[in-house]
Parts: C-alpha cells; sequence; structure tokens
C-alpha cells in the first residue's frame, strides 16, 4: 500500500520532458519534501538510533538543498526558482499522522528507500545532461550521496524486519 | 601509492581458510582500525564539513565494533575475542603524520573507500557462513553500513579532486 505521506511521480524516462531548469528545481522541491519528511518521521519514532539516523538524513538534504541553490544560481544568475508542478519518482511529503507500531516505520522507511534510489538515478542522469566537467562533478557527488543514504536506509530497514532483535542488537553502548 | 596508514591485506578468497571466529576477531579489529584511523584523519582536517563527515564515520565504526562484541559473545559464550594476526583487505591504521595539502587527504579516502568496499564484501561473505536468519541480517546490516559508508567517502572524494570547488560549494548554510 502506498502510504498518504507519498506520490509515486513520474517513471524516471519521462526527465527528458523537461528542460534543465525545471529539472533542477524539481530537485530541489525534493530535497525540501525528503528533509520535511525525515524531520516529521524522527519526531514520531521514539527508538533513540533510529530517531538519530533519520535526524541525519533530514540534515543532509538540507545540505542538498542549499547546494543546488548555489548550482541553480550559477546557471541561472538573478532567476527565481521554478518549481514544476510535476515531479519524478517517489515524492516524499511530512508524516502527519500518529504512526501505529514498527509495521509503519517498516513501510515509510521502504519508501524512502525508493525515492533515494530514484533520486541516486535522477543525478546520474542530470550528470549526462550537463555541460561542465564542474556540474558533472556535482551531480555525481548528489547522486552517490544518495546511494549513500539508500544503503544506510536499506541497513536499518533490514534490521528492522526483526523488531525484537532491533531493540537487543541496537542498545549498545552505555 | 600505498600510504603508511595501510596495509593491504589478503585478498576476500582467504577468507575460507579461517574460522568463523576468527573472521568475526579481524572483523571486530577492523572496526577498531577504521575508527582509530578515521579519529586521526578528522583532526588532521579543518575542512569542517569534511572534518564532521569523517568524525560520523568514526562514531559508525565505534557502533558496528560494540554491535560485534555483541554478536560474538553471542556465538561464543564466555570467551575472550581472539584477533588474527591476519586481515582480509585493507587494514586502516591512525594517521600519525602531518598531511600535505588536499592530495594527502585524497589518497587517504581512496584507501578508505576500498577498505569500506572489502568490509562491504566481507560482511556479505559472512551472511553466507552464519546459520541463522538473526545472524544473516546483522551481516546485511553491516555490509549495506559499510556500502552506505563507500558512498559517502566516493561523493566527497569526487568533490575533493576539484579542490577550489570544494571550498566553493560545501561552504553552505550560515
Amino acid at each position: 500500500m502506498v502510504p498518504p505521506e507519498l506520490e509515486e511521480g513520474l517513471p524516471l524516462e519521462k526527465m527528458k520532458d523537461f528542460s534543465l531548469e525545471e529539472l533542477l528545481g524539481m530537485a530541489i522541491k525534493a530535497e525540501i519534501g525528503a528533509r520535511k519528511f525525515y524531520e516529521s518521521l524522527a519526531e514520531r519514532i521514539d527508538i533513540q538510533e533510529l530517531k538519530e539516523k533519520i535526524e541525519w538524513l533530514a540534515g543532509e538534504e538540507k545540505k542538498h538543498e542549499e547546494l543546488l541553490r548555489k548550482i541553480y544560481a550559477n546557471m541561472f544568475p538573478g532567476k527565481e526558482v521554478v518549481f514544476p508542478k510535476e515531479h519524478i519518482g517517489p515524492e516524499l511529503q511530512p508524516v502527519a499522522r500518529k504512526l501505529n507500531g514498527v509495521q509503519d516505520i517498516i513501510d515509510l522507511i521502504r519508501w524512502a528507500m525508493k525515492a533515494e534510489e530514484i533520486a541516486a538515478q535522477f543525478y546520474a542522469k542530470l550528470e549526462e545532461m550537463v555541460d561542465t566537467e564542474e556540474k558533472k562533478r556535482l551531480m555525481r557527488y548528489l547522486s552517490d550521496m544518495e546511494w549513500g543514504h539508500y544503503y544506510n536506509l536499506k541497513a536499518e530497514y533490514e534490521l528492522l524486519l526483526d523488531w525484537e532483535m532491533y531493540g537487543q542488537m541496537m542498545h549498545v553502548g552505555p
């Protein structure tokens, strides 16, 4: 089931129907959406380990938004960011409901993984579209970072599936 | 050039020559080595963004060590951890020298990437060797986490290669 925090969005192939400017706008919008999603999710989680990881992801997405705004300003000086209505891949929305137990968390993390995976592929495609080595490098940076998030979430997801063990193994340290 | 902080170690295929107990001991030793490497590297880096990322990695490796010690204690109750002399893949050692500029940092990050990649593969192989679904899950967790680190480092590495841009793009926020 697709949770209310998620719109599935357009498939990656649709990227070619948009201008670079629109795609950068989409990327900025997606980073903002992801940050708000992680922030609101972290507030609803009381497993300390996982809460901190999700807060860390929120902070990362904030930095990506700032980086993308710099790239945008550099490529389209003086222009306001255009945010297209459409978006490529799952768009994460803030979690506004009470979560009922670990299954809800597992579902949301699975969708976040999907969103991170598509984001990584999205930036890899953008790398092909931008013109200078510098911009390509920045797109590779963003793509790699999203893969980093994907694997980080995948790791937590794996353990969450065995809830009893999660509690037992993750309460490490003092 | 292989820097002094690194011993190349045995190839992954050599894992079959060791017992599970020895391999877990190696894994614990590798996590300790990686933590000390990242801690000492962070002390020698004054780019704030990168310093924080490396410190974050050090903290992650500390948690992995604790998790592995729990797994070890569970599998070999009452036994002291056996640390084999050998190790699989690059073993990271503390950085004890002054780093000369960004090229030294780039070299060390490249080796750290290699170590994380081998660690991810090492845990994936351990997954095949352990017997319960619970233990397999923990090995998948560790493998995914190391892939997460790998991509995180790869992202930074990519930008560090263009040093001027790194300074320009990473000083984001206030």
